[in-house]
């Protein structure tokens, strides 16, 4: 058996994310759903680029922004993803290791470029996201390494690996490994139109014990159980999952488990400036308390306390450590 | 006579900048000089970012920023800049476009990569930079495009053009053409150090008449003259330039012409985030008034409000209407 050298792992496609600012209607004359993320291809990703306003480039991707925000609370941290070796993929290799993961997955010499997400973010701080997938679907089972994944008390997936041809073969892969190891695997259900789009496989994993903490937002909860009845999800919830955590924006989440359903408050925010990485920042908050041993509750409200900082400022990815953030809060030592 | 189509038609180094955050010992471990640019090969542009930590890219470059404010608030405005047709190149030019800029110079297609301006912003706001020049160091006389320049009103020069071997050659070919179509020049001494490179040729420059409107700061304006005494040194601009405009952060700035001194108050700051592009954007909002006819003491409040605006978040283009918040404060109709 390995030794552990992670906290946490995390395998989710590898995005640079370009932001910019429009009002609704441009989401309307653009034929976008506010909220949710689209995929999109070469020739959709040029148009949606030149119709855009001037933006900023930071490196994104759903998993890979919550391996950074465990990093900022200290945990050990790997994650992996891939990109090509061109520009923007250097930006996004630069910045995760920066932020002091372990990424060691090859970049593609050759074929489509690194991915972009290009986000849209709305007067109310709503974002957009349309993301063109590119060298990140070029993620194969051979960039999973056994003895890596092996190492990591918590290996952390992004439903959205189901887009890429293969990356759920790895996202397969990396859960097997960590279960005949002993290590937990959580999942994140991502967007609810990914939900959509998978519903039954991620039934299956979640029903079959391949993931044992799921994370949702309400969203994606009701459309996995294909109801606009919470209360009727969450006991639907409740019978699949051993350990799930549902997050609801400003009235902060639910932890359900087969015995009970806990409800932790969101942190106070003063402004929200572009709600983009709150859900992922929340994974990391909860992922590190949780293992750290800590209590549920605790772990959900180092969550919330991660989610409130994102949010606060452009981009998906902590701009202050959260460590220290935490230790303020009285919630990590 | 070409018909006027620009009201401000600026020539500089076309740069991508990489902007982090980190404290001074930063500043002093890679020994650079708090609030300065310095001029880096490709071998310390690498090293640098390796020890820099996640960074945002975002387009800039001075005279790009100052253009793009002046779009901003509602000027007809064109670029002339060097890029390469690499990504951030493609990213530069879709920023400058989406600023309602035209921007016309055609990339490079081999040679060194679009420049990057590698910025550190340490916790008090300040701004320090280091400038890979790359792709920019290949712009030529042949970029500068006779009818373009003589359809401007005001043609804004950037001091730092004088780093690239020929883009000075750009600049006085630029200057000659405007001036022999009857329009006006203005200059950017840019930075302390880039005076200290080229003090004799500025000097030259303002004294033969080749720049009509001069733009420094209290340190350019100090460094050019040689002295730490600001008053001899606005005495000696008086008597070398016809109008010149001297920020000096905080304390506002000063319009010196042959006739009179007038100091003009800074705008109200709530907190500075990052320095970056304040001198740019007073000049934009400065060029703007002067190119509409404003009395000069509007045009310099212009220029202090873009100023103010561009200080209070990361980044050195504004993310608001500048037009808009020049007519909330009665400035612009």
């Amino acid at each position: 058996m390995s030794a552990l050298r992670y906290d946490v792992l995390g395998i989710g496609n590898a995005i640079v994310d370009v932001i910019a600012h429009a009002d609704d209607d441009f989401l309307v004359k653009q034929g976008m759903q506010k909220g949710t993320m689209a995929l999109i291809d070469e020739a959709r990703a040029q148009a949606i680029y030149g119709a855009m306003g001037p933006a900023v480039e930071s490196s994104g991707g759903s998993a890979a922004n919550t391996i950074v925000g465990a990093a900022s609370f200290g945990a050990r941290a790997a994650f992996v993803g891939k990109v090509k070796s061109d520009e923007l993929g250097h930006a996004f290799a630069h910045d995760i290791r920066a932020a002091k993961v372990a990424f060691h997955t090859k970049p593609a010499s050759h074929g489509p470029s690194t991915a972009r997400c290009y986000i849209i973010v709305t007067p109310d701080g709503e974002r957009t996201m349309n993301t063109y997938l590119g060298a990140a679907q070029n993620l194969r089972p051979d960039d999973i390494d056994a003895e890596t994944i092996a190492s990591a008390t918590i290996v952390y997936l992004e439903g959205y690996l189901w887009d890429p041809p293969q990356a759920k073969q790895a996202f397969v892969k990396a859960a097997t490994i960590a279960h005949d190891s002993g290590r937990q695997v959580a999942l994140t259900l991502s967007d609810a139109f990914c939900v959509d789009r998978y519903r039954s496989e991620f039934l299956d994993l979640i029903r079959n014990g391949t993931v044992d903490i799921l994370f949702a937002n309400e969203r994606e909860l009701l459309s996995l159980y294909e109801t606009a009845d919470f209360d009727a999800a969450v006991t639907a919830l409740r019978g699949d999952a051993a350990l799930a955590v549902v997050t609801r924006s400003e009235k902060g989440c639910v932890i359900v488990t087969r015995e009970r359903t806990e409800a932790v408050p969101a942190a106070s925010v003063d402004r929200v400036v572009d709600v983009t990485g709150a859900g992922d920042l929340f994974a990391a908050g909860f992922l590190v308390g949780h293992s750290r041993g800590k209590d549920r509750v605790i772990a959900a409200r180092l969550g919330a306390l991660a989610a409130a900082e994102v949010i606060q400022h452009v981009g998906a990815r902590p701009q202050i450590s959260l460590k220290a953030l935490a230790e303020q809060n009285q919630l990590l030592s």
